[in-house]
C-alpha cells in the first residue's frame, strides 16, 4: 500500500511552518520529508531524524548517481532532497510531506506525478507585506527583496492542486488536515489499502 | 463563484443516509439536492424544501423539454432530478449533494463533469449481509435480492473519485466532511472564490 507525497509550497511570511506543525500535531500518520546534508549534526540531532547526515564524499556520490531531486550549497554545506529516499518512504506506505519552493515542486512533480500539491497563500499581499515588516528586524531593502521573491513564488499558485488561504490559523490547519484526509480516500489509495475487498467487488 | 456538486452513491445498508445527515449537521454550507415529484405534499412538507412539487402536466412538459437528468415512476407518482435546477444551484454558489444510484451517477457526471463522486462502502460484504438481515423485517428472498443489488451497485465503485468505508460512523462522517472541505480548496474553486486576488497574483 503506497503512501501519498504532499508538496507544500508558500511564499515567505505565509505561515507555512506553523501550519505544517499544526498538521503534524493533528495527524500522526504524516511525516516530514528528511533532507540530506553534509553539515555537522548539532547537539541532540540524530541521523535520520532532523536530517540524513552524510559526509561530502558520500553526498557527491549520491548526487552524481542522480539520486537527488534537487540540491543546493548554503554557507558551505550541501543540502538535498533525495528521490530515492522519498520513493522508499512512499513505497513503505508513509504519507510524507515535503516543504519546497515552486522550482523544487516542479522537479518533484516530474518524479512523483501522483503527488498532491498544496500552496499556502497569505490573506492578501498587503497582509504579507505587513507580516514581513512586523518582524521588525529587517531593513527596507531586505523586505523589498522578500516581497519580490514572494510575488515570484505566488505566481505559480496555478501549478498546485489545492490552495489554502491562511487567514485564520485554526481554519487553515483544518484545511490542511482535510486535504490530507481526503487524499487517503481517493479511489486509487483505498483500492491499494484494501486489495482483497476491491478485487472481490470488481470481479466479473 | 460556482458551488460544487457532490454525488453520493452507496448500496442499500451501507449507512448512506446517516452519514449524509452527519455531514449536513457539521457543514451548514452543503444542501441536499431537491427532486421534482408529482406526489401530493404530506402535512408539513413545503414546496422547495423536501421536494419541488409539480402537477403531472408540468412534470411532463419539463421532462419533454429535457430538463431532467433522470426520472422514474414509483407507485404511480413521478420523481425526477432536474438538470436545470442543479445548474442553477451550482451557479448560485451552493454546494449541493445528490444521493443517487450508479446509473443516475453516470448521467449526472455527463452533465456535470466537475462533480465530485463519493462512494460509500460497508466494512465488508459479510457485514452488509448481517446489517440487511439484522433489520429482521424482510424475507430471505428479499434479502437475497437486496444483496445481489448491492453487489451490482458496488461493482461501480471505480467510477467514483472518493471511497469511504463506513466502519465507524464517526470516522466516516469525518471522512465525508474532509472530502467536502478539500473540494472547496481545489485551485479552480479558490480562484473562482477570490478572483481579484488570483488575477493580481497571476498577472505578468
Amino acid at each position: 500500500m503506497p503512501g501519498t507525497l504532499f508538496i507544500v509550497t508558500a511564499p515567505s511570511g505565509a505561515g507555512k511552518t506553523t501550519l505544517v506543525r499544526g498538521l503534524l500535531e493533528r495527524d500522526a500518520k504524516v511525516q516530514l520529508s528528511i533532507s540530506y546534508t553534509t553539515r555537522v549534526p548539532r547537539p541532540g540531532e540524530q541521523n535520520g531524524c532532523e536530517y540524513n547526515f552524510v559526509d561530502v564524499d558520500t553526498f557527491r556520490v549520491l548526487r552524481d548517481r542522480g539520486e537527488f531531486l534537487e540540491w543546493a550549497e548554503v554557507h558551505g554545506n550541501y543540502y538535498a532532497t533525495s528521490r530515492v529516499w522519498l520513493k522508499e518512504q512512499i513505497a513503505l506506505g508513509r504519507d510524507t510531506l515535503l516543504e519546497i519552493d515552486w522550482q523544487g515542486a516542479q522537479q518533484v512533480r516530474k518524479a512523483f506525478p501522483d503527488a498532491v500539491g498544496v500552496f499556502i497563500l497569505p490573506p492578501s499581499f498587503e497582509e504579507l507585506e505587513s507580516r514581513l515588516r512586523g518582524r521588525g528586524t529587517d531593513s527596507d531593502e531586505v523586505i523589498s527583496r522578500r516581497l519580490l521573491g514572494a510575488r515570484g513564488e505566488m505566481r505559480h499558485v496555478g501549478e498546485f492542486d489545492y490552495v489554502i488561504i491562511n487567514n485564520e490559523l485554526h481554519d487553515a490547519i483544518d484545511d490542511l488536515v482535510a486535504v490530507v484526509r481526503a487524499a487517503r480516500l481517493r479511489y486509487d489509495n483505498q483500492q491499494a489499502r484494501h486489495p482483497s475487498y476491491f478485487d472481490f467487488l470488481e470481479q466479473d
